[in-house]
């Protein structure tokens, strides 16, 4: 049999991980990469642990099957309440979306104060304030229901969409406002960064999970890198596959908005659970 | 054993069904409740036709197993994809929500001009506009994606839900507006009625698909009705179950709000598909 290909696998529950995908083509790593959608049971922000860990686990064994030799669990909410068994469960490595994030973020704060913006249950799990809190940073978190359904609409630079974020980021940071850090702890956040640029409070500075998380993932395999490819296999690197539970036709579509980029073949998976 | 008390099954992706419910049960029709929300895999609006299919005909034979004797299917998107193959597939009667909204709002236009509101899911199986065209009307179909997790996130009177229903009901009756009927073709909408009845053109008449399911069984159940029961069942009925594939406390607190009635005891299931 010939040698695998090294391949990267990325996990969303549906689009958003696309954005953390781009990033990662954008470090060049030297490899292929599989990307998996559960586009069928999204979104995941506003389900229980239990059934978010169940729907992650049978995605992520479904991608190493496929030959992935590193696991990046580009969804927030997965990483949040699932990262631990995903990664007890997996026979490679594994790379959330969380650490990452709060890592840049810690490194961004200088008041010591930072503000999340993430799903429901992100935010329940409170996985950014245990990561931020590890690092001596106050983290207030912030449910922002909303943003992931006006980013599918396409509405990422509506009016409508401007004053939703404005009464999530007012609410977060509150009259008091400290926080010179606004962390976007959703993958389908960074589509929204002009306008949240616009309207955070000035010095605040943005960071992104999606490319905190692309960064983690380059420094992860410098130390431990993926075999390495003959000349010829470099020139073809590198090849995207991409797998989805709903419509393909669908993934298409909203996935070139995320990817930035034209996406040709989908291929429909039936995950049994 | 003992004969079985007459049951009829509710079945949605979520909450919504519950408007339907709360309607059935306004109705007094001597029967007990199961309700199944298939929370784990909401919303439905935003997936294919094979996916809601596959998802809804197990929920189906679930409530049935369980001794319902009459379905309701109370969700938009799984009457417009799928109540053939659910009608197929069940050993009992089936009512959906689209034939009985389609009646209502013939019966109530004089224009013969319906302007429809609904998931994306539901616009694109013209399933309003086909049910409407067989009785002579003429149906202009909305996709109105952001409506649901509006609704979901409690906005139900909120100025940024106004606004957003404004575009959407703008773009529906267009610039020569001649529908003097607005369908809310889904059953999360039944909780903006006030707002919808605000910021609808005047002697336009709301016709809810949640009401008319409901009418549409109590008829049904007169044609062919279900066990008769004893004076000392009467006094117990009805009773309510309900069941839900994701967590079970979410169900309870967000239930309420549709049903406009505390919810006690919800069931996890898990569907293995």
């Amino acid at each position: 049999m010939a040698m695998r290909r090294p391949a990267i696998g990325v996990f969303d529950s549906g689009f958003g991980g696309l954005t953390v995908l781009k990033e990662l083509i954008g470090h060049s790593l030297d490899a292929d990469y599989l990307y998996f959608g559960d586009t069928a049971r999204l979104p995941y922000g506003s389900k229980s642990t239990e059934t978010v860990s169940r729907f992650a686990l049978g995605a992520c064994q479904y991608l190493e099957d496929r030959g992935a030799q590193l696991l990046v669990i580009a969804c927030n909410t997965a990483t949040a309440l699932a990262l631990g068994q995903i990664s007890a469960a997996a026979h490679v490595p594994v790379v959330g979306v969380i650490e990452p994030g709060a890592e840049c973020a810690a490194a961004a704060s200088r008041s010591r104060k930072v503000v999340v913006l993430a799903t429901e249950a992100t935010v329940s799990s409170h996985a950014y304030q245990k990561a931020l809190a590890a690092r001596g940073i106050e983290a207030r978190e912030k449910a922002c229901p909303l943003l992931v359904p006006l980013v599918e609409e396409g509405w990422v630079d509506h009016p409508i969409t401007e004053q939703v974020a404005q009464i999530y980021v007012d609410q977060a940071f509150g009259e008091r406002n400290e926080a010179d850090v606004l962390l976007l702890g959703c993958t389908h956040y960074p589509l929204l960064k002009p306008l949240l640029r616009r309207i955070a409070p000035r010095d605040v500075t943005l960071v992104d999970s999606a490319e905190s998380a692309a960064t983690a993932v380059r420094k992860k395999l410098k130390l431990d890198p993926l075999p390495r490819l003959s000349e010829a296999e470099r020139r073809s690197i590198p090849r995207l596959n991409f797998f989805a539970t709903d419509s393909v036709e669908k993934f298409r579509r909203l996935g070139a908005m995320f990817l930035c980029h034209r996406i040709d073949h989908v291929e429909h998976v039936d995950l049994k659970e």
